[in-house]
């Protein structure tokens, strides 16, 4: 057998679908759908289940200190393509987020071991410990691959490829049943606290007030226009909003909002930063308040490997379906990998665009077809490994 | 002596100044505020010192049921001029509001039983307990008033006038020393719920969000619009906002806003409640949203006595300085007792506007100013009644 025959395998459907059904037990909410917190006991089981299956396909299972799981091929090389998503949930969340690009990497992998399929040695696969920051005393999420990031395995990783739901409804939304994804947005959150006069409600004229309350509602009308007017591919999100004292009878003496921008450009993110403080200025003045504008959190932006990236484009037309590229607007253990070695994504869509919630879900062609565009896409990076 | 001789006559500043520093000791802060909140030690001592000047000026004092304080000359009629206000203040209150209104009236009367001015018999001081409802078990406020106007004292009550600071910066901001108060506004107050979808704040594309906190900031910045429009004289205010979760990356799925509206029309405060509820409509549809508009308050318009006005601004022309008409923006005993017998008020300005606060003043020159105006407004009564 030789790479090129690698285009005529497939992924074993039912065999996919039972396993995410499977794992799906572990952390099981009567609503359908899955508590399985990072070091809760459903996890703890749901690991040591995926290291029975990754047994009973003959692979050769491993954990590392902090819980993240491995698997490779019985000779396996030493340097590999990784592929693979977390291991947790959220609480209430669903039963693909994370586990859907772990349960596709065994798939995977076991469809090339089992077909005695020379890239079966070049990849492993992996289920991270800890991404979603669920558990009470954990640091922020993406805990199991920043410390593999940061441990000695870390040399022997080529690339990694994560398949991941979409988390959102652009692909259902325009029809695409596979998404090449070119990065993760980055994440600005500033802090905005609007200075005024707390004064009674009855006898402040409306001209001499100094009112936070209303600075602070005129600046989040005005947000979303200078973000489309940036990048209309920008999102805006006001999430929080108080007004001190916050009485009915009472003229807001201060008013605080947190805005948070996400965007593919960490230009667009600086232009939108610099606009921000520009019209906190303006409307606190229009007001009679004064301004703080604090940038409280940064993620930088995440641009996946371009060679990578065609190559999945690639992998993906064999796969069959449509596809497209996109941009992610939720973070991902892939940022993580991404800073130390080739990384990209494939994305199967989300229906009605719902995630971190029981109802999340994919029909299950779109999985399995998303499984095999992996599937594709390892085949794809043996075969140009070895034309190199 | 014969009632023409009336306007004579002249308070004495320095009584009428002493009697109000002497009583603003009790509740007395070390930032010059008052703590006199009714039912309170300070506030007994403070009635209690009162009817001993009462006294001392050879006047008859009496307490009702509730707590109300009253006097009159020894020889006063059955059926009278009341005067006065309220003897509480809020938490951290200022010197002035209420305890101006009912000093002046306690040296009006003296002035005038003093001088043997047979208006001293035509009328009655008062001072109404508890008319901020800052008591923890308070129902409210305006409870003396409201007692004494629902008793069978009220019979006696032929008219009823009150002296108050104006706890708003109109009069300072236009150089007016008195003004008659021709009403106090009503006030209306609505709930308005926004009811969005809460959803990721990156992976929902900004066209697929039902952002409630985007309808009801929209909301608020078109209210104040709305009001001007309707009525320039009316204010409104949101003074409560809430998202709800209210977590940064997380479309807010409700949002919650307070919006009051005042005006010295009912027809506005009906018109700006249709107003409201197509806008919220409006917004909420734009959004994507539902919304839920409840009126959870309305306190009707009260219109005062339109002789009793015309009579006033006779008296505040003779005791000088300039004289405006004005709308209370705030409530007042006289609320409580225009219901029942003609009622008018007398205002002085408040430096900066400042009121319920311990930086509440008022030039002392206007503070006699408005207590001679009393004075002249008491004894233009009696005549008038004389001559009809």
């Amino acid at each position: 057998m030789t790479l090129s025959q690698g285009t005529d395998l497939q992924v074993c459907a039912e065999r996919l679908l039972d396993d995410i059904a499977g794992f799906a037990k572990f952390g099981e909410r009567p609503d359908g759908g899955v508590d399985r917190i990072a070091g809760s006991p459903a996890d703890l089981e749901g690991r040591a289940w995926l290291l029975r299956r990754v047994a009973e396909a003959g692979l050769a299972g491993s954990t590392d200190e902090i819980g993240n799981v491995f698997a490779a091929a019985p000779d396996g090389e030493d340097r590999y393509l990784l592929t693979g998503s977390h291991t947790d949930t959220v609480p209430g969340g669903g039963w693909l987020d994370g586990a859907y690009g772990v349960i596709a990497a065994l798939e995977v992998l076991r469809t090339l071991h089992e077909n005695r399929h020379p890239a079966a040695r070049m990849v492993r696969m992996t289920g991270f410990f800890d991404e979603e920051g669920a558990r009470p005393d954990s640091p922020g999420g993406l805990i199991g691959s920043t410390a593999f990031a940061d441990s000695a395995g870390i040399a022997g990783v080529e690339a990694f490829l994560e398949l991941h739901i979409e988390q959102g409804p652009r692909m259902e939304t325009a029809g695409w049943d596979l998404a090449v994804v070119q990065g993760i947005v980055g994440i600005d959150r500033y802090a905005v606290t609007m200075n005024g006069s707390a004064n009674h409600a009855g006898t402040t004229p409306m001209r001499q007030r100094a009112d936070a309350g209303m600075a602070a509602t005129n600046l989040a009308v005005r947000l979303r226009q200078i973000a489309a007017a940036i990048d209309p591919a920008m999102v805006v999100t006001v999430g929080f909003m108080e007004f001190v004292p916050g009485a009915p009878n009472v003229i807001p003496g201060e008013a605080r909002l947190v805005a948070e921008f996400r965007s593919g450009s960490e230009h667009a993110l600086d232009a939108v930063g610099s606009a921000l403080r520009y019209a906190a200025q303006t409307v606190a003045a229009a007001e009679r308040c004064t301004c703080d504008v604090v940038r409280i959190s940064a993620k930088p932006v995440t641009v996946f490997d371009a060679r990578l990236c065609r190559m999945l484009e690639t992998a993906l037309d064999r796969a069959g379906g449509t596809a497209t590229r996109l941009l992610s607007y939720a973070g991902h253990d892939a940022s993580v990998l991404a800073a130390r070695v080739p990384t990209a994504m494939i994305f199967v869509p989300s229906t009605a665009g719902v995630s971190h919630n029981p109802k999340e879900d994919t029909p299950e062609p779109q999985l399995v077809r998303g499984a095999q565009a992996l599937l594709e896409s390892v085949i794809e990076y043996a075969s140009a490994k070895v034309r190199v």
